[in-house]
């Protein structure tokens, strides 16, 4: 469910009118995503995406966000470019929500992840790190190491009602993984949810990268980890090294990794599963019920979690 | 929320095959709708969309459906015209599910209807009334007449939950509905569920008609009286005689209604009121806690339903 706001025809119209898109010509909402209401927007003049920022992101930093995606299309990425309207600028006001209208990117997300996609996902997020260099301004990760335990704290007291002892399990591993973090590895902008749905693939090939609301200034090999926890476990919760040996490689093809960003690989994706365990573990407990989100199951990212706090190095990743 | 069954890509793809449209570009979930799940569908031949029937539509109904629609679009009307594969075969099956693409229609439905909207929807109405005429099978209205006391025997558990006395007041209201409900007025294929968001405008005019999955062969001036009910009321519950005089002129434009179709409104409208009120009762009360539908407030076509019983003819409605 990913339409939260109405936006009535006549004040699209207007909306429409600020800006060099001709006239309307269709307008549909669209069901992925759940952080923002999104609508497919077509005029004479082509295809547009219109997103209404909901609750979840802050106005205040939507500038850096349109800022990044606007200087990765024009470096080359193949995501959503924001249209700015007549006087220049791209985040406006629609049915009192900020909003940005962005370009429309063809392509279909993979529904179920096969080794053909990874070398390519590996590609396109080392890309996204390469054409991100040039962005000057910089994001804390709100959801850093350093968010784990206060997400961790807040929802402690449900923790058990979804697994009996994993409050116990999380407040156990949380530490060692905080205190293990690296600190000295290269810095970029990082995408950090660039999970199968937010990637369109045309064929094997990458079509377009879409959705920066999570994306910070933090570790480049942070988001190889999150890619391997998002793109190379098998439903059974088992990891596949051919997917994360691909993911590894088409990654190295165009960003060559250093040997201290290969030998955290375990800790980092220990990190990056135990970052989605907790906020789906927030959201499963904080969630009330009847709300028409779809809650995820932790349970999936504890179980990587696992398998990853038994890993030692990065051939257990495939690299 | 209307994507209920996910479609794998590699699915997708093999399912395009059957068909002579090209290559799949862009494939996206469609938010609106609540019985089926719909998709947008891009293919180097152009724009369609997919829909996948859910458990609400009875499989062996599907035919006369698809046929209707098929028979309407080739007579003019702006609907969805279903696409044959290969086989010349349109109701096919995938994801488990029976499903058939349909054209894409451009267009916006109103999300606040203006006056200037009743007129052109009261044509399409009696268009798709007159392009019905020679399509021959006809269906059983499941949800006429017959079907309301069954619907509220089954609901009435709840009803005094919803607001205390609505039990009382729909069963002291449904039998002289029913019994004086009109039997030798003009039949046809009607919509019977002909909401705004069922009809697609481009400016002032309707550019698609869609959604004919409670289409049925039954009076088509009770049509007209879904019609003023889904249109001509305020948010505050208030009849605009003004929309019901421009709903009543754009249908009979086309298709002047007999003198006995007009003083039957009062009851056409009350039953129109009572079946909404009734399924939408139903679905409250029956529909579980969390469930990823939004349910709809009974309680605005009991409002409606208490203005038509004071009707005492088509002049109440601007006719």
């Amino acid at each position: 469910m990913a339409v939260y706001t109405e936006v009535s025809d006549e004040a699209l119209i207007a909306f429409l009118t600020e800006y060099e898109l001709g006239e309307l010509v269709a307008f549909r909402g669209i069901a992925e995503g759940v952080e923002n209401s999104n609508f497919s927007l077509r005029t004479t003049k082509g295809d547009f995406i219109l997103t209404l920022y909901e609750k979840r992101v802050k106005v205040e930093e939507l500038p850096w966000f349109l800022g990044l995606m606007d200087h990765l299309a024009r470096a080359g990425l193949s995501c959503p470019l924001p249209v700015a309207a007549r006087d220049g600028q791209a985040l406006r006001q629609l049915a009192g929500k900020a909003c940005a209208i962005t370009t429309f990117l063809p392509g279909v997300w993979p529904r179920r992840v096969r080794v053909e996609h990874c070398a390519p996902l590996g590609e396109a997020l080392a890309q996204l790190h390469l054409a991100g260099q040039g962005y000057a301004p910089t994001r804390h990760n709100a959801l850093g190491p350093q968010s784990w335990a206060p997400l961790l704290d807040r929802s402690l007291a449900g923790a058990d009602g979804v697994q009996p002892g994993l409050g116990a399990e999380l407040q156990q591993s949380l530490p060692g993984i905080v205190a293990a973090w690296p600190h000295d590895l290269p810095i970029g902008h990082i995408h950090a949810d660039l999970f199968p749905d937010n990637v369109f693939f045309l064929g094997d090939a990458v079509s377009g990268v879409i959705d920066f609301f999570f994306a910070a200034t933090d570790l480049l090999a942070y988001d190889v980890a999150i890619c391997l926890n998002a793109w190379c476990f098998e439903t059974d919760g088992s990891f596949n090294i051919t997917k994360g040996r691909a993911l590894l490689a088409g990654y190295q093809r165009l960003r060559p990794m250093s040997d201290a960003e290969l030998a955290a690989l375990p800790v980092l994706c220990q990190g990056a599963a135990l970052r989605f365990a907790l906020t789906r573990l927030y959201d499963w407990v904080n969630t009330p019920q009847g709300a028409l989100v779809t809650r995820k199951d932790p349970m999936d990212y504890v179980r990587r979690l696992r398998f990853h706090l038994h890993a030692t190095g990065a051939a257990d990743y495939g690299g």
